[in-house]
C-alpha cells in the first residue's frame, strides 16, 4: 500500500506529519513524500524543511493520497502541475485524503463537486467557491474522500481512516502507541469555545490563506 | 528567542512537529533543529527526513531546548555529543522541554534528579533508573523542566508552554489557528482506557524503547 503525501512550498507541517505519523505505521505501508522536485521543501514559518523523495512525475499510482493545507496552497488552486498531479492520481487511488485547506485544493481539482466536505474553520465556506458542500465537522468521509478540518484535525482523521483501512484494532493500538489521549490546556480549539476577542483576531488573517 | 528542537536518527516525527508547529507562532520565535551533522536526519519509521539547519556546536545558547523521544534515543543516553550538549545548553536555558522518551535522555543526562516528570507511559518507570520520580500525568512542569508524556502529549505540553512564556491569549490564538479541539475517533489513547489486549500487544514492545 503506497501512501503518497504531498509537500509545496509554505505547508503546514502538522497537515502533513499528524496524518503520517499515524498511517505510516500501518501494516504494509509505503509512505512517499511527493513535490515538484525532490529535496527539501520549505514550510510556511520558513524554518522546517521535509524532504520530498519523489518528483510528482515518479508517483503514478498511490493507493492513498495526502494533501495537507498551509497558505502555500494558494499557489496550486489554477491549473498547473500540482493540480495535474491530484486530479491524475485521484483516478487510481482507494482513498483521497486532505487536512485543513488542503481540501480546496481537492475542490478546485473538481474531486469535490457536489460532495459534503470539511476544511479549516477559517475557510471553510470557500468550498462551495468550487462546488463543494461545507460540513462543519471535524472528519467529512464521502465515499473514497475523506477531509478533515484545521491542521491538528488530520490526527483525528487519520485515526479514523487507519481503521477504515486496516480495522478499529490496528488503530486503537496506534492510538495506544501515540498516547493520543488529548488534554488541551484551553478551550479555544474552535471559534465558538474560543474567546471572542481571539476568534475575531484570527479571523483577521483569512486573507493569507484564500485569495 | 532562539528555540532549538534536537534530532537524532531514529526520532519520532510527532514528537518533534507538534511542538514546532505551537512554537513556532510564538511572537519573537527562531526554531532552528540541530543535530550531530547538519542535513537530513531520518525518523524511526525510516520514510521521513527533517533537516537539522545546526550541527550541535553552531547552538549554544537557546532560550528554549526541546529533546524529542523514539527509538533512537537509546543511542545517545551514555555519555557522548547528544548528552554533553543537552548538558550544556540546558545550563543556560530559560526552558528545557521533552516529549515521550525524550525526557529519559534529560534524566540520564542528570537534569531531573529528584524532580517529578513524565514520559511515555510505556517507559515512564525507566524515569526512575535515572533519578526522576515518574508522574503518570500528560505535562508536567517542574521549575524550568517541563516533561510530556507519549508521542501527542507534546502538543498538549506546547500550548502549556506557549501559555507560560508568552501568556494564555497567545496560546489560546495559536490553539484556534490549528484547530485544536481533538476529537479522537476511538477512546485508546492510554492503556487504562484501550482495550486490554491492544494494551498487551503494545506493552510487549518496550523493548524496542529501552534496552
Amino acid at each position: 500500500m503506497q501512501i503518497a503525501i504531498l509537500l509545496y512550498d509554505r505547508f503546514t507541517a502538522l497537515d502533513v506529519v499528524g496524518p503520517y505519523d499515524v498511517l505510516s505505521h500501518l501494516p504494509g505501508a509505503e509512505v512517499v513524500f511527493v513535490a515538484e522536485q525532490p529535496g527539501p521543501v520549505v514550510n510556511e514559518v520558513g524554518s522546517l524543511h521535509l524532504v520530498a523523495g519523489a518528483a510528482l512525475a515518479d508517483v503514478t499510482r498511490p493507493d492513498v493520497v495526502v494533501v495537507p493545507g498551509g497558505p502555500g496552497q494558494n499557489a496550486h488552486m489554477a491549473d498547473g502541475p500540482v493540480r495535474r498531479w491530484i486530479q491524475a492520481v485521484d483516478a487510481h487511488s482507494t482513498w483521497t485524503a486532505s487536512v485543513c485547506s488542503g481540501s480546496l485544493l481537492l475542490a478546485a481539482a473538481g474531486l469535490l463537486t457536489g460532495r459534503p466536505a470539511t476544511s479549516h474553520w477559517l475557510v471553510r465556506d470557500a468550498l462551495a467557491d468550487h462546488g463543494a458542500i461545507p460540513i462543519a465537522d471535524r472528519v467529512v468521509f464521502n465515499g473514497k474522500y475523506v477531509t478533515a478540518a484545521g491542521v491538528s484535525a488530520g490526527l483525528d482523521m487519520a485515526f479514523a481512516l487507519a481503521g477504515r483501512i486496516a480495522g478499529d484494532a490496528v488503530a486503537q493500538a496506534i492510538q495506544l502507541a501515540h498516547e493520543y489521549d488529548p488534554r488541551p490546556p484551553y478551550r479555544s480549539g474552535n471559534p465558538d469555545t474560543a474567546p471572542r476577542a481571539i476568534a475575531d483576531a484570527v479571523l483577521a488573517r483569512r486573507a493569507s490563506i484564500v485569495s
